[in-house]
């Protein structure tokens, strides 16, 4: 066996995609959990998880590893791999890479022992996924707002990766951008950024938005802010699950809330498998 | 009768968003064919033509006025309005705004005597529309590519006006982004731009593309042309009816070609409707 | 002699950069009229105008070829070369580039029978050069302007080729840029771009400006017009002479108002003579 | 004495700037050591210092406030200032503001019982600066390069404030724009701007430039480095002394190496002065 063999087992069209991309950099790649789907040259698709194994030294497990905590997350095969003993066992002497691996450690003790790599918890991965999310963001604003995003109003609140990567773009879009951030240091690479700066605390106060963008995972628009926002607004909430709007208010008021999650994944999944593969690349040199 | 008083009279949801943004301005404005749709403070929705003529001086139709040459374009409406020369004596004192107004002045000669302006026919209304047409572009591509458009490798094919508009937001949006013309002094502009210029005979000679926006009415992208792109390219045809590209072709090839139609209206009816109307408003100026 | 040999005669930096560039390309190359300059490889310097002539079948004079109507424009030299009969016959059989060609054209009724190019009347050397006048009106608002372009308010007054390349990148540099034009269409290309748009005629009417980029040539900032700038704006008259400008009248109001010109060639010699060799190159090829 | 009465004493064109700005905001403004200056309305000039000290609470000194640690940064005054405990203890029961502090607080233990605040330890000074730089190092390229920055194939080395704010704005002036970093983020933050990324090990491994900026505080680019760029190549260092470039290495070889110094003070005196007024306004705030 040769170390530079991998074996993608689980996930959803991101791991597909990564497989082949990983099989077209000229690796031997193993894919298993992918039922309903074809792959291009190079990727072996097998549903036997132990001739996967016999053949690959690195193992890579989706993004989530499991949602429910005990099998693995494997949506595109009506096979069932459990999360115990027996399955950490088979991944002795292997380099198994996954994102957000709590879950799976919790299902057996072994996995203390083996060598695992969350590319979740990389800080370039992160950067990278926030292009993702962002683009996703305006394609969801393209299809919410009867009008251009050129020429719009948009408020961008937060100043994280996300709202980084987003407030550029609108920018390149034409639209007119504000961005929000709490400290002065925030509200200083906001106008480096050739962007308006206003604080989150005050977002209404200096004026009006046709769209806004919520990257803050905390209750920002709560009814007494959103009932300052003029009729026809439209939020998009990018902030992971509670996120920041509150949409039961929402949905009284004359605005229009939109939930917009896992926009990684979905929206560009190879764009997502390239930026996974080049992650776990990284940690293999490190 | 008042000289500012508006009747809008068949069309979609831009003509209806046309009604309300001009009742916003002040006017008053009558609305006739928008059965299933509700309109906001201001306009006055009726069913009769005649009560309308009563009370409005300038008269706008749709784009198209007509698409039967029979009767008026009218798609959310159960009523139909015949196109003769009934019709026509009713218009007469009327100012009367319409978009593709060709079919209609075949339907009576009495147009002739009336004072007709054709919106459609102003240069400023197909500048703006070329930014609604550039953005649903760019929304079809966020949709079809799976990457993202930063970084993705994006030809614009033709450099008029929805070329300029669509090269312009594919490098806000950090595209990777080339545009053919075929006269030299296009090709300048295009590095006026800040976008790499290839001659539109030459398109494959300096590289592939990820993403290819074809916007010139002749079939550039014929059967010969296509087999030059690489796998997985794909194509989104901007230009009008038959468009560029050889889809028939495409099927048969590793590409993707999608045809975009109509997209001014659909993808931004808010926005369309204030490109017409600030076009009227333009036109009654001078 | 051979057919792409080149005779670089007369002209300044620009001239000189020229010649490089076209050795650089392999080309055999003469230069005349550079007393005071050293070249790289490839250029062949020489003293004596028959030499040139006997090996080279391009001929190439700067822009202007002459400013005095008399002798060529060779700044660089204390040679003079006369314009008249005895020079045009030499030419006789050679195939000459030049630019702004109409006083040498009165030098002699020989010219009428000669092959002559006027580089200068190009579409698309005219677009180029737009770029390297709007460089160089950003360097000098950098100079004089105590304040950042990112941020500073700047109105672009017409909207030709200047005007748009101007507006382009002062955007690209934060700036908030209106540009002002005349028509319709030019008044929509302005949001295009992605810039405010006012009416030449009310350009101050809808507020003030830090920096005022002139492109028109005409008299648009006259004395009345001038008085309604704030205190300390900056003004930068870019058209040709006489300019936009009443610089008498700015010299006594608490504005202040610099003159741009030759920006082309002074700014960036090197990139103007690649704009002049692409456009003779395109001449040759036509 | 009011709470907002400020003294503005020693410094360049900078804190003259600063003087008049803050009286522009409607505060009392007194100023010292400015003999060759005269001042807008609002700016009360002084010599005497006692007189100073009398009407004003808030004591600004420059940035630095020493350069010989004996006298206050007063370039624009025959009178010297010495600092002292006399001088010290003068200040007493005032609150001052000063840019590196550090040579000040040697010059008498009485300054550890004194309120002080360092404005240039603060970051959102640092990063606004950062415009400035970045806007200063195009204005020396503009004028150092004989191309045009469109186009232009540029290098910044490092992607801390200054490399990301320059990026950006060579981005917006149609440069093609590679950046350096060494961390793994940095180099995926590169791309979320648009640009091209680089290892700093690598520089030169993936190709050359006509434009290398350098922001890195160390020796990056050595003889042996700088023997890899092309002839022509102009770089110009923006890191604090020694900085980056070896100079008598360039000197020696076919390349233009530039040291640039001081750009945020110099380049935009008015610029740097509203920077040093809203962050001693947002230290009196907290």
């Amino acid at each position: 066996m040769e170390q530079n063999t991998f074996g993608v087992v689980g996930g959803d069209q991101r791991q597909a995609a990564l497989a082949e991309s990983i099989a077209a950099d000229g690796y031997t790649v193993y894919a298993l959990g992918f039922d309903r789907m074809e792959f291009g040259n190079g990727v072996k698709k097998t549903e036997d998880l132990d001739e996967l194994l016999r053949h690959c030294a690195q193992i890579i497990f989706p993004l989530p590893v499991t949602t429910d905590g005990k099998t693995l997350n494997m949506p595109y095969s009506v096979q069932k791999i459990v999360l115990d003993d027996l399955f950490a066992e088979k991944l002795s002497g292997k380099r198994v890479f996954g994102g957000m691996m709590g879950k799976l450690y919790k299902t057996s003790e072994l996995w203390d022992e083996l060598e695992t790599h969350d590319y979740f918890t990389r800080e370039e991965l992160a950067v990278k996924n926030a292009i993702l999310t962002a683009e996703g963001a305006v394609e969801i604003a393209m299809r919410e707002y009867p009008g251009t995003i050129s020429g719009a109003r948009c408020l961008v609140a937060g100043f994280g990766r996300i709202g980084k990567a987003l407030s550029l773009i609108l920018r390149g879009l034409h639209a007119e951008v504000t961005a929000s951030a709490r400290n002065r240091a925030d509200l200083a690479w906001i106008e480096v950024f050739g962007c308006r700066a206003v604080h989150t605390d005050a977002i209404f106060e200096s004026g009006q938005y046709d769209l806004i963008f919520n990257t803050i995972p905390a209750r920002i628009f709560s009814r007494k802010e959103l009932a300052k926002a003029q009729r026809g607004t439209i939020l998009i909430d990018l902030a992971s699950a509670p996120g920041g709007i509150d949409f039961e208010a929402a949905a009284k008021l004359p605005v229009h809330a939109v939930q917009a999650l896992s926009l990684p994944g979905r929206a560009a999944p190879k764009a997502a498998a390239e930026i996974i593969k080049s992650t776990i690349y990284n940690m293999m040199e490190e």
